[in-house]
């Protein structure tokens, strides 16, 4: 091949630079296969002879919610990828944090999105919408797959929807297909409740968090109950006494695996029982360096759950607008009716994760983490130093507060003290475990 | 007194400009009366001697909420007080868009602001909820008096709000009063609906719109009868007469004013009869200059209670996230509980006009403006060009095609064209009328 | 053809209707052409062999931004067009102001989508920038399209841009003949500037504002100058008669045509002078029916360059991010410094818009229409009614109170009174002229 | 004090268990001491007898904006706190991220809040703005003090702002004290740069990353060189050559304290020589657990300087808005002009951050960790499993695989092996201290 900038004669400016850089190369519009995007609106309404202007909008939207939705599905379909391995690699923790939070930010801009669409007016959209078919408007291949990979369990969608979804989709193999695996796979909800599950901590021969957790919420109770049934006042009392009765059941739909699991039967739990142990274990030591991007994982899927509901909500508050929500005599489930059930909370795939607060303990009756469980969530060197501070401390109870609330600060009601004997035991074997401290100060 | 600028000596910047301004007059601080609004954060928990982080964000967001709902109340109030009119001055219907306008943006960024607020996880909640009374978490005086103002009717509040919603208040007479008075002044939806009443072309004696409204409506449905009846395939025949009839049944209840009536009453209607055939021929005619603010409110009034229901979903959604919505026992309407149920369509103020879309005609079928009722409706000029632009023209059917479609070219059911005689003898009598046409060009 | 429906046997659901209608129809993805749309994402980093994760965003993001931008061509041309008319149906305005609505609502779209891409970071941008022309990023076909249909002006492109911006495309003739066309065909401000020029109110022979506008300027000028004179403290003196002369040089500006046309030149002023004095006079009498949409337009024009600018500093933003803004040495206009000298002022094509408030009067130094100029701004019933409104009263002074600030009223420094007489020979000329009351009730 | 529940007899509903606990507790209205925040809007042309609608908007954004800035400031504070403690306590950096994240969502608030206020026309700003001092509009103590807490430079203030800024507070001493304190207090962004000094691994005795980095990027450039030599084009060769000229100009920017130094002292780097090496190193090994929290914050102390030059950029099209660029003759500083020229990079605090990205390596040409950086930077139970694996491992050469990219895959040039061996017996020295490897699996 002959030298390309030979014609140039040697003129040469900045830009050229570039010039240089691009030859041979991609161009923008190729690279983005513009001849595909910009070529793929045919209005429906010009076809017929009579252009109908606010259509080109409504295909416009339209394609470009499908083009979030593919990104979004390549998103989740990345981290699904990796919840898969048998064992979640930590170097991968911040990657996934950042995945899912990218995702929230699209599902923002798809909300937001709405307004442009607003924009329609009804005498517009009526114009026009004979050509489509009514039924399909917002369905999207894709956003069935979505709410599928993300979690929504088929027994739980809507009767309607139970029923037809796959319907709409009769003569497309190759979509029913891709459906059908996205019922099968493991879910995104599913693999995440399975890594719970492996939240370290929750070994019954180890730190067994659910035995300190339950004696923790036994203690609060039963303090409560006492002073309920101290109270004077016989109305007050009684409905102190009632409170707590009922706050009983609540921990009990937790503690007792069997109400659980019927919980979960009817769809109104999803996490298994030992992945909600997990859940709140990351939410009771957040700050702990092992936790931390959990805990914004965590926090992140409920922001999914959110922004996908506040989705549908826009969606629904469109449709009354464009179409109406009244209908007189049989007709019933309109276009409105059905979307308006979808916003039920069978459709919040981490639903247990808002649920999760009610079961959050104050700050001071959390049960203290061992030295041995700090030393597993902690960054090596950070250890290692609080570890070499004790050595050179004379007095291990000054060192023991940095770690844990001692005992005296806590108002927490606590039963019994033998947490901390076990505790000091375990300290003891991890300061002989303890590793060579390296010279350099951290940050 | 003394000239203040003697001390600097005649050194003069083009700052000093401004300060020379500024003598004498208010500062930034004062004009914003700052020690009020930075000296009113008092945390509760740093009162009580274990200051938690959170609090702040707390008290600031419900602060900036308040200011928010103060200045929605200032607008609210204006464009009711304007609305109060007999008649409403054209010349004020733009500031009455301008201020709608504003209320919405306003709204807009109090659903967005729930995004800070849900920094605040549960954990750090818990820390400090326990100084607050729940129950009045984020009920405030002034959300309540927004309510009512825009045109919340109080047997249409869900059950536990309707009874107890003033309960909260027992102890502040000056806002129980201001929410009495709330209740039974006009609200804006009352005020809007007076006006709609009033829209010209609705009289019997004149334009009659909805009698030609009617007959558009029977002629659509007629012809839809008459081609299910042909249908061949039997299966689809029964379909489309079954159809036919639910939509007649449908457009009954608006076209039957006692069906009308006891859906009000209901309150699955809001707006008066009458006031429903203002806001359909606005709708319908909206193009018209004295339409275009009009229709332009109408969109914005949809806007505002399309936003109180987002701002409410985002708060139902925090409230789960914060205390969790999942109840075991009797206990029942916890927040979460009460809070969706506020989400339903008996509260939306302006249901009707998202309803209306239901009861639109494709244009082809709307029924043609009379001359004398386009007159009406236009700008002065732009008519008297048009007729002069008659006179001129020795074709009257050339011009006429420019004022209405001709009924050739629509392709709406039609049954008897008598119309365009009664429209060629008001065209007559308005040119007649028709002033001395101003020589200057129009826009 | 066989009765498709013989088959389900008279099984009849609600869905099913919907079935019905889609009949044969065309399906949502069909409609969609997402087999387009969906299959236009190759990853050049997985072509290589080693898929780069976030490069498919990087696509993804360029694809939407590409769609919004035809969808914003397509309602700016619609807009266009109608400005090309000769003169603009009145009809047609709530129209307009309702596209460019929908433009600024894209736009502000399009600046939040930023954030998305910003969660991509360097390190992984470094990965597959190399697979791409980096001079050619955000550069795009359509953009330039964009910009040159809204009214950037070719000679005001800052210099790399100005030379180089075709040579781009130099390998897609089609393209370039896109681009030339854009160029040469009337912009969107060109276009605004020509019906500005025909704003009613404006002839010499006639209400001639221009006249009256000078008038008032020249009285508040010299109230202010003989105040200044007064100040008897010296330093305070020197200062307001500086400042004076300085307004009155800035007024002179737009006076003297000679000046505004050397700005223009310049590109500091693009509206022609004429047109200019129709942008100032649409904002004072704003609240005339006929100025209402005209105000929302002007308001909207000045938002869609408000957004252009906040996208391209968006833009900057996340070069900076990207590749970093620091060069050293000679090598100059890396991509960062071109962009950011693209926010200059110069970029601004509605820029007389914004600097139009310099040139306001407080609303009691506003000529006041005269009678005649009030009709034609008017919706006509408003009109005759308030004119039979005067032949009822007995007393013209007071009736004219209601449309014009009288004189006694206003604070505004007024040399003569010459105008009042003028208005009320008008005002006996309207009546003379006035139309046949109609007898319904206005709104 | 009696049973204050005897007279309700008994009556039992859902709700009185909320009355209960609001028992002799804070209400809503004193909690948000509303009788101030609510009690502070004197609109000053009301005052004056001609009340001004907008006046109202203007004052209550304005105490929006307070509101948020005391929010920021506080968080903005809590941050500096944590951040002076000689050491970071990794527990504590969640919280660091999650309350600048807070920020960014305020920051992006106050944004968006500018729509607002551009609803506000020029014509109505007009008719209070004499009411107010205008040179302090947006001026506002907090501001100052924010700019100042986050760690914009006094010096680097634009002229006029850098002189005078104190003068507005001349008289209030309080505020003149508090604004001198905080520029004398260690910054947000020297307190970063303080920790950045810090970063595990930048010791010259120890892992030594300054030194491993200038060797990657020695061999990059002279492999590039390399290349560029044997170029046979003549015209791309001089092109390619001197491209690398330059880019080793820049790489030699940091390389050189001197030459950053400088930089420093002109402001256009802000990082002290080795924070740079300690910003750069996270950004390389983001992915290291230990990084994590530190990377997140890095990107959002992007995003808060991105945010505030957006914030000064609504404001600057704002005030263009509402008074005007256009000066004419010497005035010159119009407060549109002052305020563009904050605009500059040198408002920008944490630029070096931005400028990172230019300096940013491949991925397969960034050195790799040695097994003990590994170890410093890793959960410590993450590290031992590791470990354990490669003692179970017979051949450490497929192990060492999984910590660190083999030379074979690199494509990264790479002049001698060496690094390879001394990461070898850092894996050796690890091996001898690995601690007990507990026997629950990992997460």
């Amino acid at each position: 091949m002959s030298c390309p900038y030979g014609r140039e004669n040697g003129v040469d400016t900045a830009q050229q630079g570039k010039n240089l850089l691009d030859f041979g190369g991609i161009t923008y519009t190729s690279y983005l296969q513009l001849h595909k995007i910009l070529n793929a609106q045919t209005m429906m309404s010009t076809e017929d002879g009579t252009p109908v202007h606010d259509e080109h909008l409504f295909i416009i939207i339209h394609q470009a919610y499908e083009l979030w939705f593919k990104q979004i599905i390549y998103e989740i379909d990345s981290v699904r990828e990796i919840f898969s391995e048998e064992e979640v690699d930590e170097h991968k923790m911040l990657e996934i944090v950042k995945r899912m939070q990218r995702v929230t930010l699209i599902l923002k801009l798809c909300v937001d999105q709405f307004l442009i669409l607003e924009t329609m007016t009804p005498l517009d959209f009526i114009e026009f919408r004979n050509y489509l078919s009514p039924a399909s408007g917002f369905q999207s291949y894709q956003f069935r797959l979505l709410e599928n990979k993300v979690g929504l369990r088929g027994d739980l969608r809507v009767r309607y929807n139970q029923e037809n979804y796959m319907k709409v989709f009769g003569d497309e193999p190759e979509v029913c297909k891709n459906i059908m695996k996205s019922e099968e796979e493991p879910s995104l909800q599913n693999l995440v409740s399975r890594w719970l599950e492996r939240t370290p901590g929750l070994e019954e021969k180890g730190f067994n968090f659910w035995k300190k957790y339950k004696m923790a919420v036994d203690s609060i109770l039963t303090q409560e109950y006492r002073e309920a049934e101290n109270e004077e006042c016989e109305t007050l009392r009684g409905h102190l006494l009632d409170q707590n009765k009922r706050r009983r059941e609540l921990f009990d739909s937790i503690f007792d695996a069997r109400i659980h699991n019927a919980l979960m039967a009817r769809g109104e739990r999803r996490l298994t029982h030992r992945a909600m142990q997990g859940a709140l274990m990351i939410s009771l030591y957040r700050e702990e360096s092992r936790f931390n991007q959990p805990h914004q994982l965590l926090q992140l899927l409920m922001d999914v759950d959110s922004l996908m509901t506040k989705w549908r909500y826009s969606h629904v508050m469109l449709v009354q607008r464009m179409i109406g929500s009244q209908q007189i005599g049989t007709g019933g489930s309109s276009g409105y009716q059905y979307l308006r059930s979808t916003l039920s909370d069978r459709y919040k795939v981490f639903i247990d994760l808002f649920n999760l607060s009610t079961f959050l303990l104050p700050r001071n009756c959390i049960p203290p983490l061992t030295r041995q469980m700090k030393n597993r969530l902690s960054i090596m060197e950070e250890m290692e130093q609080k570890e070499e501070e004790l050595k050179v401390s004379s007095s291990p109870l000054l060192s023991s507060s940095k770690v844990a609330v001692p005992a005296s600060e806590s108002q927490c009601p606590r039963e019994n003290g033998d947490e901390k004997t076990s505790s000091e035991s375990d300290l003891e074997k991890s300061l002989e475990n303890s590793m060579e401290r390296s010279c350099e100060a951290s940050m």
